[in-house]
């Protein structure tokens, strides 16, 4: 077995070898190759925490496995990483656990990648100006990976308190790009490219403000009553997602599900797009929206990325199980 | 994080410590201090594997974690257990993955006292006849396990291929039992605890086969679709089980639930028993009916023995991780 430890992680993984991960595992779940199990998500009653599992397998590579762990809200008073996962990688042909591998940082790498894929497939060609709302933990690896999927010029943000944007503009200003912190209206009025990531369990950008052929990946929503945009700017746009069955039950997509403003039959999944199934974005003038709501796929995919990089060179811990 | 691989185990863990970790967690569950989470099983569509877990969390011990791996049928061709699990402990306190320890034999030893505690709070204090239907791996784990429990004389052993009770016998004999094959009518008539632990998908042991007062452990049965006794029997039964949601659903009682002929109140957990909030065995002439369906919480209470064995000797492997 291969112990893959979270600090070698850095030094394992690319932002580009996470985007090739991501876009080929969303490819083959399209089409019909790669399958995610059911998620578990379960408050343990203890600690507060959120513990659960998120596991797929996917044929054309045979990745199989699962990533476990979840949300500990007193960790970071212990110095720790409030959200904890670790990666397990099974060999498809014998049921042998053959790799554990820190998740944590694979985590946002696996979750920008996500919404760089969609920006790749869905945004206009002349995007300019990249707007961000949201400045946690994950917002500069969105700020990062999704900056070089076009000529960015500037970076607009918006958080909830501002001064917490100071990372982001550090990392805008590290990109080469100007940072401004912004309000909504202007973030909506001036970006080309929209990621939320955000914790909301309310509309944070409304539809009035978002002006068409916009692209806007909502990163955020990823469980029963977040949401971080307008039902009505959903309806609206032309919906994309990496898979269905859960945008329309924990994703972005619920709420104009629940409403009826939207049908599931009007959901691409954006392997779709990726495979030239679906032409993707139809006009210069289309809102196009990617409800990222996070795959065990994804994550079994970086992985696997990080552990041929590891064997390769030679920084995987081989343990004899 | 601690590794205990496989092959430590056997070294580690006696079917003492199972007994009691597996009573122990089987009162938590009864209790309401201990959960199993839902359980994920998948045909992955390669290797005509079955894939999945089975997790859960004790408040009373802090285990925490799961159980993954599934059946491969062609392991055994290439020397290897067609059943393959690995078990997984999680830090309850921060989500960090704690240790993996193999899960093969302790599979097969959790399983075996679970029919033991059965035994232990069901069987009649004088049962003299132990009867065994099946002869796969697990059956040897069973007859040592629920030998311990009462002063039996001799055992019985039905295999619908008679000739690999071989390896049944050797285990009886070593335990200084006599053991003879008999056919099921002789089984059914002689047997004052009888274990089925089979793969059946149709009853083998028929109502009419069974005598008052007997104690059944139906070992087997923990899919939709299997079944090892006949429904009537199971109806006549009182009838006990590790968690009622599986009972019903995968387990033995499935059938007789699906017919009418038994409803989901008629059946207690064994836990119930074990706390002394249900007597059990009510007369000598009962039948009293043990559905064991298998729930990770065993798998993790007998993960967690272990690890802390390896830890008192010396025998985990620590990996930084």
């Amino acid at each position: 077995m291969l112990i893959v430890p979270e600090r070698k992680i850095a030094d394992l993984m690319s932002r580009e070898a996470a985007f090739e991960a991501v876009e080929k595992v969303f490819a083959a779940m399209s089409a019909g190759e790669a399958r995610n199990f059911p998620v578990i998500r379960e408050a343990i009653g203890h600690a507060d925490a959120l513990y659960g599992f998120k596991s797929g397998f996917d044929r054309e590579t045979l990745n199989l496995g699962l990533k476990s762990g979840g949300y500990w809200p007193g960790n970071a008073a212990k110095g720790l990483t409030n959200h904890q996962s670790t990666i397990f990688l099974f060999d498809a042909d014998t049921g042998k656990c053959r790799a554990v591998i820190g998740g944590n940082l694979l985590t946002a790498l696996r979750t920008a990648a996500a919404a760089a894929v969609s920006v790749a497939h869905l945004a206009r060609e002349d995007a300019k100006v990249l707007g961000i709302v949201g400045a946690g933990h994950q917002a500069s690896f969105q700020l990062q990976a999704v900056a070089e999927q076009r000529d960015f010029e500037r970076v607009v943000g918006w958080n909830r308190t501002p001064e917490k944007l100071e990372a982001l503009e550090k990392t805008a200003r590290d990109l080469g790009l100007p940072f401004q912190s912004v309000s909504l209206d202007e973030l909506g009025a001036q970006s080309d490219v929209i990621v939320t990531i955000t914790s909301s369990f309310a509309p944070i950008l409304m539809n009035a403000q978002i002006r068409p052929g916009t692209h806007i990946a909502c990163m955020g929503t990823d469980t029963k009553g977040k949401q971080e945009v307008d039902a009505a700017l959903v309806a609206r746009a032309a919906v994309f997602t990496d898979e269905i069955a859960q945008s329309v039950s924990i994703g972005e997509a619920q709420h104009a599900i629940a409403s009826g403003a939207l049908s599931e039959v009007e959901i691409t999944e954006i392997g779709a797009v990726i495979n030239g199934d679906h032409p993707g974005r139809r006009t210069p003038d289309e809102i196009t929206l990617f409800d990222g709501t996070g795959v065990g796929l994804q994550d079994l995919a970086v992985a696997a990325a990080v552990l041929d990089q590891a064997i390769q060179k030679g920084a995987a811990v081989e343990v004899e199980f």
